[in-house]
C-alpha cells in the first residue's frame, strides 16, 4: 500500500510517499509545500490544499498519516498551525482517504523502538528503513518520511478520533 | 453584492448570508453547521468543508467574511478551531472567492459604532439593520450574520493579510 506522511505546518509542510509491502518500504517522494508569509493567509491555505490534492492525484496514496500537533507554545502559533492542519486533514478527507494520526510519541515508538529516542536516531532508522543514501531534507520532509515509516508498522492503525 | 459572514468553529460554525445594495439589506439565509464531538475530526472537517461548499453553490456570494480569532485560552482549544478556520477558509479560496477577516472590535464598530458595544447591543442593530423581526438563534449564525453587515459597512474592505 502506499502511505502518505504530513506534517503540516503554515511555512513549510514536509511529505513523504512511502510504498510498503511484505514489510519492505520503498520511498516514492518527498519533499515539501512552502508558502510565503507575505502572501495573504486565504493564498497560503490554498497552496497547501492544492499541493496536498496535487500529491493524492499523482501518486494516490491509500492512507494518510498527520502528526499530532502539541503546543506549549502561545495561542496564537497553536492557531496558525491548526488552520494548515485542518486544511491538510480535510483535503485527505475531501478525496475519501482514511486518515490517521500519531503522537510525536508514537512515531518515536513505531520507528525506534521507544518513545525517548532522539531526533537524529528517529532520523537514522528512518534512512536504514526506507534504504535511502542520506538524512532526508529539510527535517518536515524527514518528519513527514517518519510518520508514513510509523503508520506502517503501527499494527492496529489508530484512526483521528480525537478532537 | 451577496456577503457570506462564517464564525467558524469545530462543534459549530455558524453562517449568515446577505445581499446588499445601495445601503439596503435583505437576508438571504442563515444558521449553522453543527459536528458531533463523538466522530472522527476529519469527518467533522469534512462536514464543515462541504456545508460551507454547499451554501456557496447554492448562493453563489461575492465575498466571504470570517471573524478574525483570538484566543487568551488554552493552545488546545486555539488548535481546534483553527483547524475549523483553515477548512473554512481554504473551501472559500478554493471557490475563487476573496475572504476578508475582521476583528470582534471591528465587527463591533462597524455595527453598532463604537468597538466597547455589548453582544447585546450588536445583536440589536444586527436585527434592526437586516429588517428582521426577532434576534437570529443561535448566537453563531447572530454572529455571522454581523460579520457579513460589518463586510458591508466597512468601506476599504480590509483583505486576510495577517498571519
Amino acid at each position: 500500500m502506499i502511505i502518505m506522511g504530513i506534517d503540516p505546518g503554515l511555512a513549510i509542510t514536509g511529505f513523504g510517499l512511502v510504498h510498503f509491502e511484505q514489510n519492505h518500504f520503498q520511498v516514492i517522494q518527498y519533499g515539501v509545500i512552502r508558502t510565503e508569509s507575505k502572501q495573504p493567509l486565504p493564498d497560503r491555505l490554498l497552496q497547501i490544499h492544492q499541493g496536498i490534492q496535487t500529491l493524492i492525484k499523482q501518486y494516490k496514496p491509500e492512507a494518510v498519516a498527520v502528526e499530532e500537533l502539541f503546543f506549549n507554545t502561545n495561542a496564537k502559533s497553536a492557531l496558525l498551525v491548526g488552520q494548515a492542519r485542518g486544511v491538510v486533514v480535510v483535503t485527505a478527507a475531501a478525496a475519501s482517504l482514511p486518515v490517521y494520526e500519531y503522537t510525536p510519541l508514537q512515531v518515536k515508538q513505531g520507528i525506534a523502538g521507544y518513545g525517548r529516542a532522539e531526533k537524529k536516531q528517529v532520523q537514522h532508522m528512518t534512512k536504514t528503513l526506507l534504504n535511502l543514501k542520506e538524512i532526508p531534507r529539510p527535517d518536515d520532509a524527514a518528519d513527514a518520511l517518519a510518520i508514513a515509516v510509523c503508520h506502517a508498522h503501527t499494527g492496529h492503525f489508530k484512526q483521528l478520533f480525537s478532537v
